[in-house]
C-alpha cells in the first residue's frame, strides 16, 4: 500500500468566495502514483468547505447567495460572539458544503462524472488557509 | 491491498425522487472479495446525492418537500439560468443531501447500524445517470 | 495493509445534544497501530450525525438552534408521523451535519487542522447510540 500527503495553501481576497482546485488534486494524484486507491480532500479549517459541484461562474454566486440566506452574517444574533468571534456563520455554512470529499482514484485518475469539479468554499477568508489531501492505494 | 470498480445505472421516471440501492451496493462488496476495507458510493453527477438514512416512504417524501422549500425551483431567480439552465435548485438540494458516503467494510459486510441504508437522491431525472462504488481493501 | 474497527457508546442525556469525541478516536488511532491511512468515523443510526467543527460551546448552540430553525421538531407536518414515528426532525437534522468524517492519518496521528474537533450531534437521544470508528492504512 502507497500513500501520498500534500497540503494546498490559499488566501482568498474576500471574506466568501469559491476557488476552484480540482488541477491542484489531478496533479497530487499524478505525483502520488497512486493508480488504484481513494483521495480524500479536506479543508484544514472549521469555516470553509471542500466540496464537488459544476464549474459554472453563476451556480457559485447562487450557491453563496444561497448560504447567506440559510445562515445570514449577523454576529449579534449568535452565542459564538460572546468568544469575540464574529464568523459564526461561516461555521454554519461550512456544514452544509461540507468539510471534506473522498474521490475514487482509477487507472491513476480522478474517477469522475463529466461535470464534477472540486471546490474550495471560503466563508471567512483574507488570510492564509491550508487543504489537505491525503491518498492512500497501490 | 485489493480495489474494485463497479458502475450502477439509474433512469429515474420523474425529474426528483429517491431510490434505494443498499442491495446493489452490497452485491459490489460481495463481488470484490473484500473483507476489511472501505467502500465509497457518489453520485458521477452534480445534480443528485447517495446518502444514508431510513427506508421509509413518508420520509423520503418530507426530505423532499423539505428539500424544495429550502432549494425551490425557480429558475428565474437563481444565475445559473443566464447560461440556460433551470436546474439550479438540483445543484443546491444535492448540496444537503451530499454527494458520497464512505462506508467501512467489515467481515465482507456493508458495517451498518440497524436501521441504515444508501439512497440515491435525484433532483434532475428522467435521463440515465451513474452512480460509482469504489472498494479498497484486503 | 491494516484495518481496525472500534465501536464508541453514547447515550446523550437529552433529545439533542452535541459531544467531544476527539479523544476517543485519537485513542483508536493509536490502538490500530497504523501510521498512514485513512480513518472512517460514522453514526451507525439515522438520527444523528459525526461532523467536525470548533469546540466552542456557544457556537454548539448556534449549531442546535439553527438545525431547530432549519428543520423544526414538529411531528404533526411530517409524514414519517403516521408510522408512528415522532423523529421526523432528527432525520433531517442530521441531513444537514452529515452521517460520517474522513479523515487523514499520517505519523499515527489524526492530520488535523489547528481547530478541527470530532463530534457526535444526537437528536433523538436518552438511548444508547453507536458510532464505529473504522482505520484502513499501514
Amino acid at each position: 500500500m502507497k500513500s501520498f500527503r500534500k497540503i494546498i495553501e490559499i488566501n482568498h481576497p474576500k471574506k466568501y468566495g469559491i476557488i476552484r482546485i480540482t488541477d491542484e488534486v489531478e496533479k497530487a494524484v499524478k505525483e502520488s502514483g497512486i493508480k488504484e486507491g481513494l483521495c480524500l480532500v479536506n479543508s484544514m479549517h472549521v469555516t470553509s468547505s471542500v466540496f464537488i459541484n459544476d464549474n459554472e461562474f453563476g451556480l457559485h454566486q447562487d450557491l453563496l447567495d444561497w448560504l447567506e440566506n440559510l445562515a445570514p452574517y449577523s454576529p449579534s444574533k449568535y452565542r459564538h460572539n460572546r468568544t469575540g468571534e464574529d464568523n459564526a456563520d461561516a461555521h454554519l455554512k461550512r456544514s452544509i458544503l461540507g468539510r471534506e470529499v473522498v474521490i475514487a482514484v482509477t487507472n491513476g485518475k480522478l474517477d469522475f462524472g463529466p461535470w464534477e469539479e472540486i471546490f474550495y468554499g471560503e466563508f471567512d477568508g483574507q488570510r492564509v488557509k491550508r487543504v489537505l489531501i491525503k491518498l492512500i492505494g497501490e
